[in-house]
């Protein structure tokens, strides 16, 4: 099978002109077959702030209301999506955005209320990977925005990292697919303040005890607990490094 | 060669739900190829508005500073394109939401300043037909919001009327085009205040009659303008007439 890279890039990242610059001339240069995956979420604060709208969060999740909806719809289809495509274009990179809708290459359904009532959130049903694979067979590079759909004419806000795991998987099939995950860290830090204290390779049982031992922590954990979702689904590596270089880092290891 | 409609419909219609449904089950049920180009000026100036941008408008044409440049790319590539992608979804149509930087499919270059500095505003230089074409060979209905880039990471406000008369000539090398251009009046008036007034065919030198009247004026003008000019490229009929049914109207005659 081909080699495929699928690159997501967080908010933190995507909001500093001088590591989305980075990233975007590294992702460039990166030979053969790739898809790039943003956030925006401090984006989406940012503008929901000028617009007068206050930012939920429930356990790090965002509480999407029809008016955060909105500002969503926006700021990661529109502002953020679209000014990466045009800059990889200017790059030489055959960009194209896409939210779960277009083509309907995403489905979620609207996350049940149990808890929390996130709104218009969704989790992610079915991805149609034959119609990525499409697009990347015919050299373009999708740029895909966390924004899902329900098939019933709704957008629905869907976790950047949910997004980049689900392609990873459903790709799994067709492609070699290195799925890397890049931040403002240098990796799975042993100590948070220590950027030296990258652990290289990182293993299900260390992972558990570190977790147990408070080593990691917070947006680390769903972040690795996906890893090794998709490492159990056919996803060759997961990789997870810093926005500069797209390499190094800690891989996750089934 | 085969038939294709290219249906532009403008913000006034988009903004209102009831007739943004009506158009959009219309051009659902539209047989064949087909393309949608939208609109938003009316939604980009409410968004502004509640983040405090005014809209600043010369000529009836957005000035379009960095802030308002934010403001379109969120309005038209995000919030208008991706609702109308995923309500098409819902009725069928594999719908995809392009702005000319999407695969690069439409390149213009920053208006000079003359008389009047529009800011980020681009003028159509040059349109893939090639790649629109092989979408649509897909089965793929393509859905242009009125966004462009410069080919230098750039993205630029440009007309919608423009995008869609662009588009109809690039591909009236490899379809037979019809265009039209569909908005809350029936057609071409006679009497601005009489709907039953609409011209059925309108001629060149009738249209530049009724303008010298002063019986066509105002954005009516560069409309019929553009849709001459079509006609000029090998567009084989433009038709100006309401969302609702997609039918009727005038039909401009070269």
């Amino acid at each position: 099978m081909k080699p495929l890279n699928i690159i997501k890039v967080g908010g933190a990242v995507v909001e500093d002109e001088a590591s989305l610059s980075d990233l975007l001339r590294s992702f460039a240069q990166l030979p053969g077959n790739k898809v790039l995956v943003h956030g925006g979420g401090r984006a989406a604060t940012q503008v929901a702030a000028e617009m007068g709208i206050e930012s939920v969060m429930v356990q790090g999740r965002r509480v999407t209301d029809a008016n955060m909806l909105r500002v969503v719809t926006m700021v990661y289809g529109g502002l953020v999506n679209k000014n990466i495509v045009a800059r990889l274009q200017a790059l030489g990179v055959n960009a194209l955005g896409l939210t779960g809708a277009d083509l309907g290459y995403m489905l979620s359904d609207r996350r049940p209320v149990v808890d929390v009532d996130y709104g218009f959130v969704g989790d992610v049903k079915r991805t149609d990977a034959s119609i990525l694979a499409q697009l990347i067979e015919s050299s373009v590079v999708p740029v895909l925005a966390p924004l899902t759909h329900d098939g019933k004419g709704s957008l629905l806000n869907t976790n950047a990292d949910t997004i980049a795991a689900e392609a990873a998987k459903a790709l799994a099939q067709m492609f070699d697919v290195t799925l890397t995950f890049c931040f403002e860290k240098q990796g799975v830090l042993l100590d948070a303040d220590d950027d030296s204290s990258v652990i290289a390779r990182l293993y299900r049982d260390d992972f558990q005890r570190l977790v147990a031992e408070g080593t990691i922590s917070g947006g680390m954990i769903p972040k690795i607990t996906n890893a090794f979702c998709a490492i159990d689904s056919g996803v060759k590596r997961v990789v997870i490094t810093h926005a500069r270089h797209l390499e190094g880092g800690t891989t996750i290891v089934g």
